[in-house]
């Protein structure tokens, strides 16, 4: 297709939308004609791409005639209404939504880690949850070199993940609480739940609906997608994985703490640095000595997974802890999703 | 001694000092005097306690003539220089500081966990650190009734845990955020070190000083503190400590997610409630149904810790994870200092 693609972004007025406009402007995909479109509420808004302005449309089943591929990320429902319809007509569709992601016959796919997976798309690619991205990132290296037994993490998960609308309320409660007045919440810790609190100098250990297990829905996308990305089976046993997720006042950029058990008892912190120097899509900041380890503000705007503090537990030979940071709404959202369907040009597989 | 104890509150002006008088104050311990203490630079100020105006005097070796009890909060330094001089004066001495802490004479306790090594004391007696004594707290009930084998702690720390002017700092660097400026840090991640970092919008996973091991200081002393008050020797083996220490935009309140294997693997969820419904020091907020669970802005003021989010990690029998919150500066700092000193006066051991 020598002149290029046409490519529709779906929720592209949202906060991984318009990133996911700025990616493709930025990608290696060639792109004939780009179409913007969003829920009749957001239809009308103008958006750049490449220096053109572009309206954004009302999605209808019909936006999807002569579309190549198809970029979603406006939420769940509306993923599963539209993308079926995109797929009848042609289109492939990689979605950042939750919607498909453990459908079997649907590839869950970082890029760094599991590509092959998109040989077998049945016009649908789930790009996974914005937590699980980065952690897959950092471990894949590690999990290659030195085999994989146990994964405990916990999140340190910033406001944006939770969309535009949660960011703005940080900031308004964050500008409340120094004024001193009442802070109030509205969407978080999840929209539709029944109570809301203040992010905002506090931390919220509930991210999505807290389930029957005892596990929040972040948690156990953490576990499971964890499995069906490294071992191709959302039960697989192989690889024990347990987490715990936390939301707090950090506008972009998740923090995790990651504790991981190795098959290889030999297995060094010098032997896991070299691994994670060559390793795509890694940048490892651990240089202690200089006080050099990741920020969160130090990865907003980049598509890298930073990794550092990187540490045996010395009880426990072949156990480690490290710290991994990376911007949620690129790597963990606009980037990746670009990055599949650069895989899939490349791969001559639209 | 029917008229009371002749008391000394060293580092009164601080963060954690103020709150001693209060909690002394509220405290059974009957007091005949009160003497507050700090630098000469704080020295002039005047507090309230008990209804009543004190001045803060200026700290010297002399200050001690006469005094009962010492609580000490000014800094690894002061307490050792001032606190032989005062125990040398007759005193005894509670201190908050990591000075005494890894002294084999020294006891290291929360009520809560083990009281009697009070008995032995020579005169100082040691507050564990912040972090450690809610993990405690927390662990100790569930130890005594299942057994302890692992503990892998990952912590959300606030700002005033590094003293009045870090909490400071983080409402300037805010409030410079929101006003679109840049952010000036002099103070975090720790005082002395040659980098600082802003705090706000921002996660350090740093606390204290990094060491050559890889650990900070912070997470060094969870682990060893831990084995002291649980087992009574730094250095044990029988429970299996790692941490991962990491400074969170947030004023007051630890939060702390905590992975733990017990011995009795037939423990269930149901079974830890039921323990830690009735621990001293708990409160279990763990109604998932009901979006209760722990939070830092609801813990700020109270003296207990707050326990929710227990799950069990389905794929190691015997090993859950649990979130536990308490405020940093009371249970973490004064009010277990308070507390210890209640003890002795109630053991008739001052």
């Amino acid at each position: 297709m020598s002149q290029g693609y046409s490519v529709a972004i779906l929720g592209a007025t949202g906060a991984v939308g318009r990133r996911m406009i700025k990616q493709l402007a930025q990608s290696t995909i060639p792109v004939k004609s780009l179409k913007l479109l969003a829920s009749s509420r957001s239809a009308g808004t103008e958006l750049a791409f490449k220096g053109q302005k572009l309206v954004v449309e009302e999605t209808t089943p019909e936006s999807f005639a002569g579309v190549d591929l198809v970029l979603s990320s406006a939420g769940g429902a509306v993923s599963k209404r539209f993308l079926p319809e995109a797929v009848k007509r042609g289109a492939v569709c990689v979605d950042n939504t939750s919607a498909f992601r453990m459908d079997p016959e649907v590839p869950l796919v970082v890029p760094e880690v599991n590509p092959d997976a998109l040989a077998h798309h049945h016009g649908i690619i789930a790009n996974p949850n914005c937590s699980t991205i980065q952690m897959m990132v950092a471990l894949e290296p590690i999990r290659k070199a030195f085999g994989l037994k146990q994964i405990i993490v916990s999140t340190y998960q910033a406001a944006s993940g939770a969309g535009q609308s949660a960011l703005n309320e940080l900031y308004q409660e964050a500008q409340d609480y120094l004024d001193g007045k009442e802070m109030h919440a509205a969407i978080l810790p999840t929209k539709g739940e029944a109570k809301h609190y203040p992010l905002a100098f506090n931390l919220l250990p509930q991210i999505d609906v807290l389930e029957d297990s005892g596990y929040s829905h972040e948690e156990w996308k953490m576990i499971h997608e964890t499995k069906k990305i490294m071992l191709g089976d959302m039960n697989a046993k192989d690889i024990k994985v347990t987490a715990t997720c936390v939301r707090v006042p950090v506008p972009i950029a998740h923090g995790e703490s990651v504790y991981f058990t190795v098959e290889d008892q030999t297995a060094t912190v010098e032997d896991l640095w070299k691994v994670l120097q060559k390793a795509p899509g890694v940048v490892l900041e651990d240089d202690i000595k200089h006080q050099v380890y990741p920020q969160p503000i130090n990865a907003v705007g980049k598509r890298e997974t930073f990794v550092g503090r990187v540490r045996p537990d010395y009880e426990n030979p072949g156990a480690f802890n490290m710290w991994v940071v990376s911007d949620n709404l690129l790597k963990g959202a606009a980037w990746n999703t670009v990055q599949i369907a650069e895989y899939l040009v490349d791969r001559d597989l639209l």
